[in-house]
């Protein structure tokens, strides 16, 4: 039944961001940044860090008692993000902005529930301009299509605010810059809103590689794998397909990577070095974009493969599929020197057998035949994930654990509003974010460095480092907590 | 239960493969290959053809009443090969050998047992020479270690006998296209024993995906992924554990890339184009290689990721890691237009909703919510699985078919002797061989490209085309049958 529902949410979260599209520029990217193929290496440009701007490591803004958030984009996944604050305390909800006025307008009646005073609506193609210029403003949670995101981020930022923004946040390695520059020159936090590091597999498993119990992870793999054949009718104005009939590439690389980085501490001591992609060709999306947009080819390749390597010798193994009839899959997965850990098509973990027994040595049968070969067994599973629930899942809010009340509010079985309520409760704190902008610089920018290694008959490409040198400033990554 | 078995029988392999290393060469392979880098992409250079040389593509030799086998290598692998032909009909074991006299002479009980006639036995180092040179021998089943392979195999081809050899057939490129050479030359059949095709999941999801089920296939998955650690020190002198030390690359990927060639018509219609692979470092390795041999580092990665596309445009992912623990996996997965199949950590199959129907109406519960995003339930699993079972598990060995017989006289649950059987099968009636000396070569080759991409920071490497330009010749694979 979890699994139905976890499906039908993630649906609803891709139906989400793209099926408000229409009437937006549309079609592929070009590459946005020049490279160089040096030794068989591609390398691209990287733009100096600017006098006015300063690394946004470890960031912290003024705690906001309050905090003001103003809604751009409500399609189809912004209205669920305006409820889901409704539920969350200190939180002012003064604008709503979409390019229709009455979607914004629509969203009115959650607050009325609420007992929230109304908001103020913006609409039209620029009406996210006068939201972001307006003083009664410090959060801007962008959820409007793909294209879009980085304009609106970067006017909201330039413009004193923080954003918040949903995946990818950008489509080209030059759109990723644009954050990086908008928020170290506005010293504004710029988050992604990735909300699968906020699943309650993922964060348990995070916790307990935070504790050590893999050892040292090596090896990690995430995808992104949902057959939309019958879906794709459901995209306006088919924004969807002709996106990928556009673009190759792994084009929705966030959710795989995301938990992947956060596990191998991503400019938290170690950095992505490089990748090598390497796309299948299109056979079921041809057919389609020949059939709904009468296109001669569809660029991108029915499966996307990608291999990255960190500078301290660990890999990620990322794939996309979004075209063929396979069972859905994030492939979420950690190989670590002494433990393992797997959510599809089973969640397992495998361990050290004195781990084992130091959870309870009566729930383990036969613990000398598993020989670390097989998964840990259910009841120690179930023990071990109690024990090692992670400190974000056991936050109190209302007296009541954040992931207990999460499950009450939903949104993929909490985890949207866990992150909702994360990037309010650093805020208000003053406390540096989960994810930052380098989070969701790395993160989105395998799109276009996957469609480069593919272009060029799968060389390996050098991932940038959005840090400018700073990835090993810090040792892990830390959620952080008021004291 | 059935999946302790497999992994126990796994494990017995393993250990078969290497016990018998002790004594003879050991250590790291040099390239045995010059190559050249071209604009990033490193080829190969790869020998022509001599002139006394014909293709072996569907060779066909002269049927033979009786096979009259002499085996080489009786160490561990090789002695239950020995048993389990004297449960084939027309065989007569005529040759026994092994470096140890004794390990040789302990196989005449298996001949006894069967009312056999004891056979003739060789030792020594060079004890296979007499044996190829024997006029009462056709084929020369090879059960050495590794680095003896080719020698015993090419010197028997050299002496008109057809070989059998044990995984992997061959350690570098020179050594594969040895085996190609000598087979063309001589004109005699070369075959790798990779039972993990014979395997019964394996063999139905072959017979599926021949006949259409899955549409065109477009990525394959297939790995080696077995923690060794209970058992390094049961190998004889170290040898397994020399060999990772000496040597990066996937050197175990025949088990994995076997049934993914053989789904996707590797050179019977596609050909591996070329391949891009990447190592983690060495944790797990090298603190064992410190412990066991006082070595100041190991050059195999614990992880190694490789990514290989057709010339069709059909990517395969390999993984191997027998360094960390992980549940054992050999990572068997088929994703086609119209279907998937996966092996490991759950078998499973997802299906078009009209094939579903077509095998049992009342057996596919609430059908229109599958929507191709999850396995098909248990019941239309079995009913596909017993109405698609491979021809060769329907073959029949006195009166009864092979895969049931074979599960009588066991060898990983019965691969082992599925893969004999039709071996002497195919000898008997002249039939060309299930898998062929180009089979044994571009599955041995991995070790050696893979090592070679790493050892370039992940650049693409090419791989040969062992039938030198005929791999095209012929539509598909043929399991063949007599009339």
């Amino acid at each position: 039944m979890k699994y139905r529902v976890t499906l039908f949410n993630l649906m609803v979260v891709v139906l989400a961001s793209f099926v408000v599209g229409c009437g937006t520029q549309r079609g592929a990217y070009k590459a946005s940044v020049d490279y160089a193929i040096v030794d068989g290496v591609i390398i691209l440009d990287e733009p100096q860090r600017g006098p006015e701007q300063q690394s946004m490591i470890e960031f912290r803004a003024e705690p906001l008692d309050v905090v003001r958030v103003g809604f751009v984009g409500l399609g189809m996944r912004g209205p669920g993000a305006v409820e889901r604050f409704t539920y969350i305390e200190g939180v002012a909800i003064n604008a709503l902005c979409d390019k229709y006025a009455e979607r914004a307008e629509r969203c009115q009646e959650y607050l009325t529930r609420a007992g929230m005073p109304a908001a103020k609506v913006y609409s039209g193609d620029e009406g996210y301009k006068a939201l972001c210029e307006s003083d009664d403003i410090d959060l801007v949670y962008i959820a409007t299509p793909w294209q879009l995101h980085v304009d609106v981020a970067v006017y909201a930022m330039e413009h004193g605010k923080h954003v918040a923004i949903e995946v990818p946040s950008a489509n080209t390695v030059e759109e990723c810059w644009r954050l990086v520059d908008a928020a170290e020159r506005n010293r504004v936090h710029c988050t992604i809103l990735e909300n699968c590091c906020y699943d309650h597999f993922e964060l348990t498993t995070l916790n307990m590689a935070q504790q050590g119990l893999f050892g040292e992870i090596i090896h990690a793999e995430g995808a992104y794998i949902h057959n939309l054949e019958p879906y794709w009718e459901h995209y306006a104005d088919n924004w969807r397909l002709e996106y990928n009939q556009a673009n190759n590439g792994d084009i929705y690389a966030t959710h795989g990577i995301g938990p992947n980085c956060q596990a191998l501490n991503i400019h938290r001591g170690d950095r992505l070095d490089y990748l090598v992609a390497m796309s299948t060709r299109s056979i079921n999306g041809a057919k389609l974009t020949k059939e709904l947009m009468g296109a001669d080819e569809c660029k991108q390749g029915d499966q996307i493969n990608t291999l990255i390597r960190t500078v301290n010798g660990c890999t990620i193994d990322m794939q996309h599929n979004v075209m063929t009839p396979r069972p859905y899959s994030r492939m979420y997965q950690l190989v670590g020197t002494e433990g393992y850990a797997n959510k599809y098509p089973v969640q397992g973990y495998t361990f050290k057998l004195d781990q084992l027994r130091s959870v309870d040595k009566s729930a383990v049968p036969d613990i000398e035949d598993l020989n670390h070969h097989t998964f840990a067994p259910k009841e120690v599973v179930e023990a071990m994930t109690e024990k090692y629930k992670h400190p974000v899942q056991r936050q109190l809010v209302n007296g009541i654990p954040l992931q207990e009340y999460s499950l009450s509010i939903g949104g993929h079985g909490g985890m949207d509003f866990i992150m909702d309520y994360r990037l309010v409760y650093c805020l208000r704190n003053g406390l540096p974010l989960d994810m930052d902008v380098y989070d969701a610089a790395e993160w989105s920018s395998m799109g276009e460095l996957t469609r480069i290694s593919i272009e060029n008959g799968s060389k390996p490409v050098k991932v940038p480092d959005f840090t400018r040198g700073d990835w090993n400033r810090v040792d892990g990554l830390t959620f952080y907590f008021a004291e």
